[in-house]
């Protein structure tokens, strides 16, 4: 980890016990907590917008046999220095290698091939939450790139190509929800070029973000996998008119540890997280505060009744009770990034109110007991904030290279605009600084040789 | 699968979609939306107990290195033929194998003695909800026993020996609530005889129903681990006066698998399922019914209204629009075990009401449109009923043996309370009809020589 960035990330990991790196295999995390509350909350999320959407809940086993995972040759190509295998069962070597799933197209698609017989069958959409496992050479860092990652998994067949095409819209949809609705980040989506397609797609969507050092990271993709997998897989219904076609298919997923990442990263500041309300684990921290003995049961007793008052609301609130000091708690809960404390002191308790202090803006305001319902507005607004600031750093480390010389400088800034030729003497400069995460069909001139070419756009990546 | 009612199970477990047995890796399950959503309901139910309770959702790595996983010598003993093992990562032979977790003891408790310092670090108690894997080398039955199942993992320390036992009492009232309250199944807690323990244990209660067949399937079981593992794992703790002591520890869990297993079984009949209300992917199903075209438009629109009504409580429904007859559609939603069909016919338009159909006891009656919030009262109806007539089944499944005669009788048929002297040569012809769940206190003069000695259950057990 270079810069102080990354510094700061693996401290507030550790401070706010989000997960714990100590886990005796390389590349595996222990999420604690407060990091595993937040991805539920993101998993519960996005599932509910895929079933709403007509995904079926599924569950496939983790261990996929080798003759199953070999049957698509550039999927396997792609995965095949990643794979981890169970060889051994008690003291017995298996006869048939089994992989742990690196992701599930070839385990599913050999059900599918079951389940599929005629059009009335399709579509087919089906999702599932789980670990998946890739054997990383590339240096580990936690929750950006682990050998053992949890996400959300999606898997389609249609009829068509326009059904298809049709899915990956509404995918795109879905995930600008999950990652702007719900966590405030921003994004960009950007189809893959060619060379950088997950393995047995016709082409990929990514959907990326940018990290406080400039550097983009990959939140999902979505694949159109075409006829690539239905065609191995043997997957043919009959259409109305009797003739059996091969099915066209997607699949898709978001990483939640790296959604958290980005949640942590780009939300935070040098107090610790900050946390979009709906995802937080503790919404709301009631701090009791007196100078006297005396005022300390009735402070207590009117604590525990707002505590109350907000619980039935349905917010997740805590009251710290702690031996510790005031200052110590705020800045406790601050870096663990709770999104509202409530101070409750002597004034407060005189008055029926409570004082109310943001996490996202430092600003404290009053609010009477009878208006604790509010809360749900201050959520609203908090979110508001949070997506403006965050776009407004994303559109800040967006750049245009007219040069070499602005490629060398706004490389690891952020997303730099340029054009290629298409030659390869041409990419080496480019892709030696950075990677290209798109390729589009706008014209755009060389920014290395000046000669007429498309536009791409570049970035140093996780 | 040797009668008649395994017979009924493989099928509805087909035919109603639960789960596919086809997946090419043995004893390893496809869950399907039927099946996976049912344990889905039931692991979001038992998690908020579970955290109410004061546990923490964490997530720990599939893969424990055979190192950490030996540290106990009884609990390696113990699993040692069962484990799945990873040796190769790409094309590397990895200089430590990696286990598929069975269970996570091991791992949970290695992190264990990193977080827990001072007595303020304890209790501590945690949760997950996982796959786990098991070589079984027995017959494979689907949700019953296979080889990777889903279930949540309870580990505990606490100071001492006191609050782990007031824990496992916890733990009995949680898992009652899951078993009994959710699932509306009757159950028995037998505390296992010494030779069955839960390897690395001082003791383990196992919660066990009775399945249609006579057999006894255990639904979850917890355990006193005394400090056999925190000896091991070194975890310890200093308390007030300054003393470093080790911590007590229990851990526990409910298979969801075998819960579904047990949910069908016990519930279901000649027609299929019967799921109870709150756990059923579907509750209400809707059957518009039109004799003549004229009144097709105006019941499909009255039809919209009561589906958007009972949506609007909260309540899963779904309408069935397709081409079936309505007898047929009747069939379809019995088999899968929906709770409640709303009929919706001319006369029901007309009197702005509707028709419905409990599948438990297959009673009709009547509705107003107004009057339709009443459907969670019937709900209530349902449990009470599913409740009562399963812990009837149960109990005429419990017998009495006065003699070797009976016990020969009564085995197989349920569980059986006998006396047994403690000498080996009258364990035999008990053992060799069935198991001992458990051996109790009581004074009972053992049913094979008639001399003093203890009361014990003895089952035929899946």
């Amino acid at each position: 980890m270079e810069d102080k960035f990354s510094e700061w990330y693996l401290k507030i990991l550790e401070d706010a016990e989000i997960i714990d790196i100590r886990y005796p295999v390389q590349g595996m995390l222990v999420y604690r907590k407060w990091g595993f509350f937040i991805i539920r909350e993101m998993q519960r999320y996005l599932e509910e917008l895929l079933e709403k959407n007509g995904h079926e809940p599924v569950l496939f086993p983790v261990l996929i046999p080798e003759d199953v995972l070999e049957k698509e040759a550039q999927h396997i190509a792609g995965f095949h220095d990643q794979l981890f295998w169970v060889t051994l069962a008690g003291d017995n070597e298996l006869e048939r290698k089994l992989a742990l799933r690196p992701t599930s197209e070839t385990s599913i698609y050999y059900l599918f091939s079951l389940w599929i017989r005629s059009h009335s069958d399709l579509p087919i959409k089906v999702h599932q939450s789980v670990t998946v496992y890739r054997y990383e050479t590339k240096h580990t860092r936690p929750l950006i790139r682990g050998r053992e990652f949890l996400w959300n998994e999606g898997h389609t067949a249609f009829r068509s190509v326009e059904d298809a095409e049709k899915n990956l819209e509404d995918i795109k949809e879905i995930y600008g929800k999950l990652i702007n609705n719900l966590l405030c980040l921003p994004y960009q989506v950007n189809k893959r070029p060619e060379w950088d397609k997950f393995p047995g797609a016709i082409y990929t969507n990514a959907f990326e973000t940018i990290m406080p050092n400039g550097r983009t990271l990959q939140l999902a993709t979505s694949h159109n996998l075409g006829q690539n997998f239905s065609k191995v897989f043997d997957i043919k219904f009959e259409n109305e008119k009797g003739q059996h076609e091969y099915v066209w298919q997607t699949s898709y997923g978001p990483g939640f540890g790296r959604l958290l990442a980005a949640v942590i990263s780009i939300h935070g500041d040098e107090k610790g997280l900050i946390l979009p309300p709906k995802v937080a684990p503790v919404q709301v921290v009631i701090v009791p505060i007196f100078f006297k003995d005396a005022d300390k049961k009735e402070i207590l007793k009117y604590s525990k009744e707002v505590e109350e008052k907000i619980t039935s609301d349905g917010i997740r609130v805590y009251i710290d009770l702690s031996d510790q000091q005031p200052g110590a708690k705020y800045y406790h809960w601050e870096m663990k990034g709770v999104p509202i404390r409530i101070e409750i002191g002597p004034k407060d308790l005189k008055g029926k109110k409570v004082t109310v202090v943001r996490r996202d803006t430092g600003k404290k305001s009053e609010l009477n007991f009878s208006g604790l319902s509010r809360i749900e507005d201050i959520f609203k607004d908090i979110e508001k904030n949070l997506r403006k600031k965050a776009q407004k750093k994303f559109d800040e480390k967006l750049f245009k290279a007219k040069s070499e010389k602005d490629l060398e400088k706004y490389l690891g800034e952020g997303i730099v605009t340029a054009g290629w030729c298409g030659k390869t003497e041409c990419a080496k400069p480019i892709e030696s600084r950075g990677t290209i995460l798109t390729l589009e069909e706008n014209p755009e001139r060389c920014t290395i040789c000046g000669k007429d070419g498309k536009r791409i756009r570049v970035a140093k990546t996780y």
